[in-house]
């Protein structure tokens, strides 16, 4: 049964948990029917593309992406391609991002890196061939919106590419040993993590032919709960423990890398991410409690402890 | 003065080497204004994207783009940035596969390469960005042409996807010391040299709204001059000196990677060259005397020794 995200034919309060299921399920059937089958030819490139696509990944961003789309009055069907896609870059950016090279990373979300299970040759690969695959995704606007494929992949192209997503990876790698001001370590986040999650508010919005007014709430909301996101990302490295993270914890202190914590304080860091997210919610008074599911995810990323 | 392509209006005959110098400053005019500038941020990520682009490159793929649009009666300038949108992929497959996980090179075109020279997280990241800024170049068709942009970025992205570019690099990678076929060494060069040169043409002519017939004596062509360009580097890879080549020369060899005069013999090599040179100017037939400049580069290609 799906989540009804009209107020009024409401029976039950909305419930996070399980929109969160259902919705994660439809994208991992989406992502699976998208992604090279690993029974093809060649066989190591699409299972090292699918081993870190489907290495447990919580799909926050295709999940925004659906949910934004419902906020419009859209299907969430019409946003599930755009998503995916989103979700692929996201990937690709992780497998680049925990080679040796760059954060030398051995495990990810509990699991081995990419480039530990396949080697390194292979990690760039997947990598590139999931940003790649991402553009093929986004390359069809759904019928009779004001949005053409061109704006969707110009959306897509511009995130990913040398001024947002990679030159917060640059900056990340450049400012290490190095002290970052808070200024600094904003312009990092902001592209880092902020830009790709505003970049799948919009998306969804987009694929469900929401209004330029829409669009400016979207990219409002997107970008403060993306900063909140990380900031919080921030904070739990230091407080929680790495089982608890799936991660390595203390990992950004080690590896001498600028936080929210160290550079302003555990508690003023706290303070920004619960600022971030009310901004994020106040960004939404436009769509008038349709945006309910945006709501509950901006106050669930708040509040996690992992 | 522009090179005239209409025979009956040249008053000299067709120089190629004239063709290819006022091309190739065209491109590289376009490819200086696509690029981000060395002085805007992150700048480190900008000089290794313009070092690899600016590194001495043929510029091989645009003209072969912009000589198509002519071929069909196009304006080179229409297909200007499908010719930076090809080279940006070329360059981009260059920089992440001279890294040491995958062909270890650190001399391209005698320069040294981009990993050598910046380190590898930020070559890893300029091919991101390069492969990313090619998709944001070709995502805007010429007005009045029966090819839409999302037509333009679909042929991008399979060129460039896991099933061609990038399954011919892994099909490389995994073939390194082993005894490769004839047919899996097709597959190879197919793959990762092939492909975007017959991309290469397609988008060009694309861009001068070829009829589907004109589009198919495309692909023909660039399948068969892309083909026989790999064999050549094969055979000059055997046959010429590193300086001639401005890379290491018999590296092939040294890295027990199958090529064509080591699985057929220098010879038969030979003969496939020319045989696939023939059947690229036989696909350019409907052309009738239109596609010069793609006629005299094919023989040039032939021809060439380095």
């Amino acid at each position: 049964m799906p989540v009804s995200l009209n107020k009024s034919s409401r029976t039950q309060p909305f419930s996070l948990k399980r929109y969160l299921n259902i919705r994660s399920k439809k994208i991992n059937a989406a992502l699976n029917r998208y992604l090279p089958k690993s029974s093809t030819k060649p066989k190591t490139l699409h299972e090292s593309m699918r081993y870190s696509v489907f290495a447990g990944g919580k799909r926050l961003r295709p999940i925004l992406c659906m949910a934004a789309a419902e906020a419009c009055g859209g299907k969430a069907d019409d946003s599930l391609a755009f998503g995916a896609a989103v979700e692929c870059i996201h990937t690709y950016s992780l497998i680049h991002d925990d080679l040796p090279a760059l954060d030398n990373d051995d495990y990810r979300r509990g699991n081995k890196t990419n480039h530990i299970v396949f080697g390194q040759g292979i990690a760039v690969l997947a990598g590139d061939a999931l940003l790649t695959l991402a553009f093929e995704l986004a390359n069809k606007a759904p019928a009779n919106t004001r949005y053409k494929s061109t704006h969707f992949i110009s959306e897509i192209a511009k995130t990913a590419g040398h001024s947002q997503l990679i030159a917060g990876q640059v900056a990340d790698l450049e400012g290490e040993g190095k002290s970052v001001s808070k200024s600094q370590l904003k312009y990092i986040h902001e592209r880092k993590t902020s830009a790709l999650l505003t970049c799948a508010v919009k998306l969804g919005g987009m694929a469900a032919n929401c209004t330029p007014r829409q669009l400016e709430a979207l990219t409002e909301f997107g970008y403060n709960v993306g900063l909140a996101f990380q900031v919080i990302d921030d904070i739990l490295d230091v407080t929680q423990t790495s089982k608890k993270l799936g991660k390595t914890a203390g990992k950004d202190e080690a590896a001498q890398k600028a936080t929210y914590p160290s550079v302003v304080g555990l508690d003023n860091a706290r303070k920004i991410a619960t600022k971030l997210t009310t901004k994020a919610y106040d960004a939404l008074k436009p769509f008038k409690g349709r945006a309910i599911a945006l709501e509950a995810m901006a106050d669930y990323l708040l509040k996690r402890d992992h």
